[in-house]
């Protein structure tokens, strides 16, 4: 966050890396589609109106089709490419991407807002992206979730004059829920069955850990009305013993992607 | 450039690749100072002002060290690390940054604005990197030019509201100055002998096509003084059938690095 006469800037910067964030095999339009929409859905978490993204792009194994998806992306939200460099095939192929955007609103949104009887709640399905994965590895079914995730930047802006807190689901909800309830000092209790999961019930417990869905994650007052389409999952308490209780109690086993 | 409210801010980003752009053997405090440098000096050749930067790191080799180095260069040039993320391994290291800085001064100072008759400057001397590198190639001598390169962020600021063009030495003098002559629309010539060379005249040719000396490139208008202490190097013709003049000849051979 960076203030600047009477704006404030918010930048974010993230990279994705060729056998980490994505498949070696996975076309190269859809990989400029998920560099540039992660950095952008972190914008719409902090209810900011995108400005436009510098590039730091290695050259790949098919750089026209990595323009191709850029441009779709970009035209698709409607973001300049400000700057940016191209550097040399050097191993597995590393791409950075510095988003910049001007807050709609201050203060603005952050982790750290929520407060003891703040209600909880997701904009829309977790585990899309998770079936949609399964589809892609499986090279059959709609991997597009995967593939091409959304920036929710309209609701990002209606949330954030009214939120108290608010992030962007990438890790997991359980994993970047504890975050937002460690960053806010509160616990936040969430309602398994009132989690909404692409999934069906059979795999609810894996879709509440699976990242890559880009919903966002975000508190209310008490006395607050939600100005988007989006689901009560929970609620705010007085910091306990630990961080996150789901149905009541801490949840067991990895809470979601913890090195990405 | 990105206008915002009664600013302009100027965005770069620069990557530094393992294996291309630094040796896999050198000090990661060193690789960090230059990433920072690097990217610093391009707002110098805008007169900007830095305003923070955000880093892509990749896991490397010693990442205590690296963030050594990136605490010296931050707290020498007084910039704050805004963001940015970290990712793991996987091959050669990969690093980015994005810099953001504050213009100065109005129109910001480009590449494309020297005229006929305007004359051609170099605030120092260039092939000290090259030496440098030399000696860190060798095990002996100092190699400071090379691993730890200076932006000249005061030259910058105290230039631009009198230069017609501006650009920063990164690729070779030659090569640079060819690029400032095609943007603008001139032919400059320059005198070899005038040339400030690190390297003494045996190596002059080398010195005037090495890199990595970050010098500010600039043009004056005819009857403006120099505001900082440089060397008249040139002068910008009328556009001829070549962009670049070297003793009156069009220089022989690699006028730089092309693809770095």
């Amino acid at each position: 966050m960076l203030p600047i006469g009477s704006e404030t800037l918010i930048l974010t910067h993230d990279s994705l890396v060729e056998g980490i964030h994505f498949l070696p095999e996975q076309d190269p339009a859809d990989v400029a589609w998920k560099l540039v929409a992660t950095n952008l859905s972190d914008l719409a978490a902090k209810g900011a109106e995108p400005l436009g993204v510098l590039l730091g792009y290695q050259l790949g194994s098919d750089d026209a089709r990595f323009v191709a998806g850029l441009e779709d992306v970009l035209t698709h939200y409607g973001v300049p490419l400000l700057g940016g460099d191209t550097v040399s095939k050097a191993g597995p192929q590393a791409l950075g991407l510095t988003a910049i955007g001007r807050a709609t609103c201050t203060p603005v949104p952050a982790r750290s807002g929520a407060r003891p009887g703040d209600s909880l709640w997701i904009t829309g399905p977790v585990g899309a992206a998770m079936l949609a994965f399964v589809a892609l590895k499986a090279g059959t079914g709609d991997s597009t979730a995967y593939r091409r995730p959304a920036a929710l930047l309209a609701q990002g802006w209606a949330l954030a004059p009214v939120v108290s807190a608010m992030m962007d689901v990438s890790d997991g909800l359980l994993l970047d829920a504890s975050r937002l309830a460690r960053a806010s000092g509160v616990t936040l209790a969430i309602d398994g069955a009132a989690v909404p999961v692409a999934t069906g019930n059979a795999r609810r417990d894996e879709a509440l850990r699976w990242g890559d869905d880009y919903q966002l994650l975000f508190t209310l007052p008490a006395d607050a009305e939600c100005p988007v389409a989006a689901h009560l999952i929970g609620t705010a308490l007085q910091a306990g013993p630990d961080s996150l209780l789901l149905d009541g109690a801490p949840p067991s086993g990895t809470l979601g992607y913890e090195h990405r």
